[in-house]
């Protein structure tokens, strides 16, 4: 039917082919208490500019954090006077409230970016976004927008931020009542995880992060599952060395699949990332986000797990290990809405909806991360929902024995 | 004064070095009446993607074009049945007004984003863009940030799209007063010019486009400069054949620096395909708009190619050859907003406050290029206001000896 372009212009123009190759370079720091005048990490990220200094900095700031380091903008306002030679504020630092909410307010990014005009930044000059994985996600795609991109220093707060989403190359907020529906890829100038950060959080924010560290310990690293399995009770009594050392290797493992995964900024349809986060994203939604990200990916995992398992693609005892490990760590592996309306396959309350919706943000065909064993995973293009609903029934029989 | 990042960490974890590479690949066609059912390039670039047909496509046109090709909408339609197997309408296509104001309006942004939504559209579908640069731009940043990217096919509908704008990585909105201070950079899915659009320009739009290929030819390539100066009285007649080779050309240059001048996503301060733009950008503000985007930057490559004459840089016969070009080609080369206010240095309407928002545009510190010769360029950091000032000045006088 179709015949070749070539002899289609009578001007005899050949089609240009264009390649643009463009890499991105940054550094995740690991430190502790980031705003004490003798700590130098930040100074040091923006020294290495080898630019006309003092540079220009804009913080903006999760609230959430000012509740228990309420000294926090004094002490950044002091570092910056401090380190005055390299640093200059160049607009008050914004206050935000943190949390998925703030994702679903337009209004601000709007002014964040006002913020970032009144200000005068150019794009050499440092936004500095402090908070949670939501302020992150918010700020960046902020930052990523205006002046076609201005330089981020992410200082993540949590440990999800610190060991997944705050160390890649996404941002994004919610629109249209869609998660992430607008976004951009864009990796940050710098990252700098702060320990100190983790000893404010409750126990459902410490425990929540651990969720993405078993994920992706599931699809690529054995020995990273064994190791979170045999600190299961020092991370229960928050010990903070293991912490540190299942954020290291977990933001490790995200960092090389995107620098090596080949689709960092994801033109195919395979996430094998996204393991366990087609229920995971559909339940925070059908919950009215009453589960935290890693609360909601705990039980995507256990479904994803439970259905391979049925699927006979992983063997009893590592089905078993997994979701005693999930239990052990304090999650909860079943919530009702899990099972509701399943039978409804149109309606927007049942969770298999999500499966089309998780399709829809990769685009192209559907691909399913599943589990092969542990450390090994396998993708799918099809799903059988009665074996998924098998697998529901079974996440709440397990609740019921534990 | 700052001691070394790697002592710092009491858990003695080494920073994690992050590189991201990511390659963009397009092709820019060349084709008359992309909507003629014989015509298969546009089912040919879908065809390629090697994924299950038929794939949604969206579609939103600059209603400029519909005062000329009032059938345009009606063939697109046509087009999709024809080739049904590869594409299918997702929705009705969207009419939006042209020109620079459609820039302004962050509305629009948001109802293309609300249609994507609502028509499910996936980071696999096609948005296709038809229309002059500003509806390209406008049209590319909904694009970009919908589920952070969906595929888009541009159709650039003048002259200066189909050299130069259309066929690059940028897009972008005005904001703040502020022109692109809102975009990305995101290359296109694929470019396809269409010489047929050309034909119901104006003649201010067929000449306006010929303005970026004398910038690039005069930084780039003496000989295209050349080409151009023969090829004028056929340009001033609207030969459809040598205005196809300027295209081609132009976009050729504009293609191989993106490529290959080693900073595609501009995170440097240099940028060499700005010749001429400082002026140029601030002359459509200063006339509200009345100088179109090549009409500005004709003027702004006469006021640099005259200072870089009075600089001592470029001889006078190669600069009374630019001049004379641009002239013959219809271009006027000085309005009275170039003289205005000059020495208010701090009034918003001195033309010399485009030299601190380039910078601040571009990030670090200024990057100005000039001219050595035909086809040489050469990168200056400091101006001399007072030889600005000289080179206004032979500008009016020389559009008196015209």
């Amino acid at each position: 039917m179709i015949v070749d372009i070539k002899q289609k212009n009578k001007f005899n123009l050949q089609p240009i082919h264009q390649r643009v190759s463009v890499s991105f370079n940054y550094e995740v720091y690991f430190t502790q208490n980031l705003f004490e005048l003798k700590n130098p990490t930040l100074a040091q990220v923006i020294t290495a500019d080898a630019e006309t200094k003092p540079k220009k900095i804009f913080a903006v700031v999760d609230a959430g954090i000012l509740k228990y380091q309420p000294e926090l903008v004094k002490q950044l306002v002091a570092y910056t006077k401090f380190y005055a030679e390299v640093l200059a504020i160049a607009a008050e630092p914004m206050i935000i409230s943190g949390g998925e909410a703030a994702k679903n307010d337009r209004n601000l990014v709007d002014q964040i970016q006002q913020q970032i005009e009144a200000a005068g930044l150019c794009r050499h000059s440092y936004i500095l976004a402090i908070g949670g994985g939501a302020v992150l996600d918010l700020v960046g795609y902020a930052a990523a927008t205006a002046h076609r991109g201005i330089r981020l220093i992410r200082v993540p707060t949590t440990v999800l931020a610190q060991n997944d989403s705050g160390v890649g190359v996404k941002n994004g907020i919610n629109a249209f009542g869609k998660k992430n529906f607008l976004g951009t890829f864009a990796p940050p100038y710098a990252v700098i995880n702060d320990s100190a950060f983790l000893t404010t959080l409750d126990d459902r924010d410490w425990r929540s992060g651990i969720a993405e560290a078993i994920k992706v310990a599931l699809i690529k690293d054995a020995s990273f599952f064994d190791f979170i399995h045999r600190h299961t009770p020092a991370l229960v009594c928050r010990d903070m060395d293991s912490m540190q050392q299942v954020i290291y290797r977990c933001a490790q493992l995200h960092l090389e699949h995107i620098a090596n995964g080949g689709d960092p900024f994801e033109m195919g349809s395979s996430r094998p990332l996204d393991f366990g986060h087609w229920a995971a994203h559909k339940l925070e939604h059908l919950t009215n986000y009453r589960l935290r990200h890693g609360e909601a990916v705990a039980i995507g995992i256990a479904l994803d797990s439970t259905y391979s398992f049925l699927a006979g693609l992983l063997d009893c005892s590592d089905w078993q290990r997994i979701l005693k490990t999930l239990s052990a760590l304090g999650f909860t592996l079943y919530v009702p809405e899990l099972a509701q309306k399943l039978s409804q396959l149109e309606d927007p309350d049942c969770l298999f909806r999500g499966l089309t919706e998780f399709r829809e943000h990769l685009g192209g065909e559907l691909t399913l991360t599943l589990l092969q064993g542990i450390g090994k995973r396998i993708e799918v293009h099809e799903v059988d929902l009665f074996l998924y609903k098998q697998a529901i029934s079974l996440l709440q029989e397990f609740r019921v024995k534990f």
